[in-house]
């Protein structure tokens, strides 16, 4: 994003189980038998390494997603996996989902410093406020915070997490053995943090890390979600059906970061996108409808009953959706809730083809073709405003990821759309962003 | 441990920033650049699996151990660093200290799990209740927990982790694809716990590890703490200054298990120890002066005053200890305050004394020789009823392990002490415990 270089997609390896279609690990090209393999993820995170992304990416939840009678459910803590794929990769960057709901900021911000030193630089965290009252049951809570009150708690959270981070300088440890001066403890401070939701003294017991703070990504694109993207985050991940949605999208946010004193290349917009790739179209359409026909369908109505607040069960499939709620009215994931609703509204689906159009996605943008189509598709949205960059969410592991690398990122290359091999050494090199000042700093 | 075998040590690599001296930062032998270079703890975490050690254990705390104006602080959260390491190493074990003072069973009993999965079944969990008020203060608390309240709360803790591991049964997993059947899920329960400290709906989003739980170890060595260890831990580390001392506590823990219908060898008893290493008696004693003439005392002094419980600054260095308050009035590690202050007594040091005494083990056991009489040292504590292995803790690292990897090591293999190659896969295999029974498997 520097003005020497033309602009270039920014794309991560959003990594799912067997992969992003609910149906993934019944298809023969998936290995659901290794889901806590380490070795497994070392292998998809080092195939996106050979592709050049920017990152690996990791969801998470902190309650079962669904009902694992029927998916590949239950999987590696995102910090952790991270940790062990930072040993075995060299250069890409590194996400992890953890949530300000259910957590504290000081184990929050001290294992992301953690594994950005471990990694070396390569930390991202993606930050969510937790979407479903499974999850407030698993911390001693009866009903689930309300969705402006956890954003407010998110808000809070990050101010004392980049404190935490900013509690060391990056020249407080000076090693002067001769005098047996380690640090400049002028230089690393408390933090005395009193607010609302936390109180943390301070300082962090880890130094400043090699990128300042991790990359901050968001994924809510609800009002609350995208105030608080404009704010903090630096990149997003959202949800867009349609190209105009995504412009929309786009054009929103980025007009948001003025009133925060911050200009619109300091965020980029990266909507996911669930390519299915055959080496022609047919070929492509034939493997999403191997892939729609392994869907179960209660478990697909189970997932869709979550997304829209609404009990679909009995409901028969190739009748039409029910009168839903208002957004309003839905304390889990809001913008998710709408775009879903709509989608059904739109083209006027009924349960079952709704479920066989959220298998790939759950939500996201699905697109089936050739590599040169998807190559077209992402240039396109790139090109008209729609998108800095993509969450690449490949329906099915590991064959959908090593089809991307192998057959579209050549493609992206030569249009110079895309890196040829790594310019910088951390995440945020990569996205082109600056490291941040730190602003504890005295004058 | 089984009846086939002939006892053998078990000892694990207690790995510590520069190591265990509080001046071997400023040792020419050390290297504390590297506190935060993850190939720094991956060089050292590969010497200890060369030396078929048990494990590599990390200690840890929640808010700066000391004053890092003399001291190499700040540092690695343990639980992310050990997952790098498992993805360094292949056999030996991983054990991480986690607080259940200031963490959530949901969250730890996850990364455990994940860590577990992650390193094929070598995960261990020190678990520790935290001793200071500066940690309180980084989580919205002005004081500290009352000892015997924060045992307490470790017990539901560990009530409510092994339910979460043992929500998943070994077998859930079913994987039939054809059927579109993932996992059994009449195998996959909710816990329902509500308790006094937490409420934990469940189950886990991880499947049953490797060692269905990982190992569990305990360091506090006070009343509460030895009644915890004979009802949970499968191994305890403690610090023990002489071998009466160490006999005494062995006898005792020992006898505690049976109230809790556990058979004595279900517990390893595994003191600390600081083995300061020479080629000859006088080369040892001759590093071991070097570290000491290191120290800083204002540096000593403040991490005594803490151990005491007694504020000591500007007291003469050449004086006797002021009176101390009682073990009951000690609100941190009471064991560790009432071994200081014995010691103290017994050998009617002064300060300066005191704190050269405490400088390379921290109450622990400090023993300097060649490897001859390291190797000695460790067989009479062993054969007399001391100790079922150690917690090696190099004063000055990576020198210091890797001394006592290439040339103690040795030693106690022509013994017949200690293991000549790995027999066993997991961290439980290593210390020849069973893998626990699933606890909520129905009959």
């Amino acid at each position: 994003m520097t003005a020497s270089r033309p602009r270039q997609l920014h794309l991560n390896a959003f990594l799912l189980i067997a992969g992003h279609h609910d149906a993934a690990w019944r298809h023969p090209r998936t290995e659901p038998d290794r889901i806590v393999d380490r070795r497994y993820f070392q292998q998809l995170a080092q195939t996106a390494e050979r592709g050049l992304l920017d990152s690996v990416f990791l969801a998470d939840g902190l309650a079962l997603w669904g009902n694992a009678r029927h998916n590949a459910l239950g999987g590696f803590e995102p910090l952790t996996l991270l940790s062990a794929l930072a040993a075995a990769t060299e250069r890409i960057g590194l996400i992890a989902t953890v949530s300000t709901t259910f957590n504290e900021p000081f184990h929050t911000a001290r294992k992301f410093a953690s594994l950005d030193h471990i990694s070396e630089g390569r930390a991202g965290w993606n930050i969510v406020t937790s979407g479903t009252v499974q999850e407030a049951r698993n911390f001693g809570q009866d009903t689930h915070l309300e969705h402006r009150l956890r954003y407010e708690r998110a808000r809070e959270f990050v101010e004392v997490a980049t404190k935490l981070w900013d509690s060391w300088e990056d020249d407080a440890i000076l090693l002067d053995r001769e005098r047996g001066v380690y640090a400049d403890t002028d230089r690393v401070r408390e933090i005395e943090h009193r607010g609302e939701y936390f109180g943390v003294q301070g300082p962090l017991n880890v130094p400043r890390s090699p990128q300042g703070y991790p990359l901050l990504v968001q994924a809510g694109s609800s009002e609350d979600g995208k105030e608080f993207a404009a704010q903090y985050a630096e990149a997003v991940f959202t949800a867009q059906q349609t190209l105009a949605d995504a412009q929309a999208f786009y054009k929103d946010l980025k007009s948001r970061l003025a009133r925060y004193g911050r200009t619109e290349d300091q965020l980029l917009v990266l909507p996911g996108i669930a390519p299915v790739i055959g080496s022609s179209e047919a070929e492509a359409r034939a493997l999403e409808q191997e892939l729609t026909e392994l869907q179960v369908p209660e478990y697909g109505l189970a997932q869709l009953s979550g997304m829209l607040g609404t009990d679909l069960t009995g409901l028969p499939l190739d009748g039409p959706l029910p009168e839903l709620p208002e957004e309003r009215d839905i304390n889990g994931n809001k913008s998710r809730f709408t775009l879903v609703a709509e989608l059904a509204r739109r083209d006027n689906l009924t349960l079952r083809e709704l479920i066989a159009r959220l298998g790939a996605g759950r939500g996201h943008h699905v697109f089936a073709g050739t590599p040169e189509q998807v190559a077209d598709h992402l240039e396109e949205w790139f090109t008209e405003g729609g998108a800095d960059g993509f969450n690449i969410m490949p329906p099915h592991l590991p064959g959908g990821l090593e089809n991307f690398v192998d057959h579209v990122v050549p493609i992206l290359q030569q249009r110079g759309l895309f890196r040829t091999e790594y310019t910088g050494r951390t995440l945020r090199e990569h996205y082109g962003l600056r490291r941040p000042a730190n602003r504890l700093t005295s004058a």
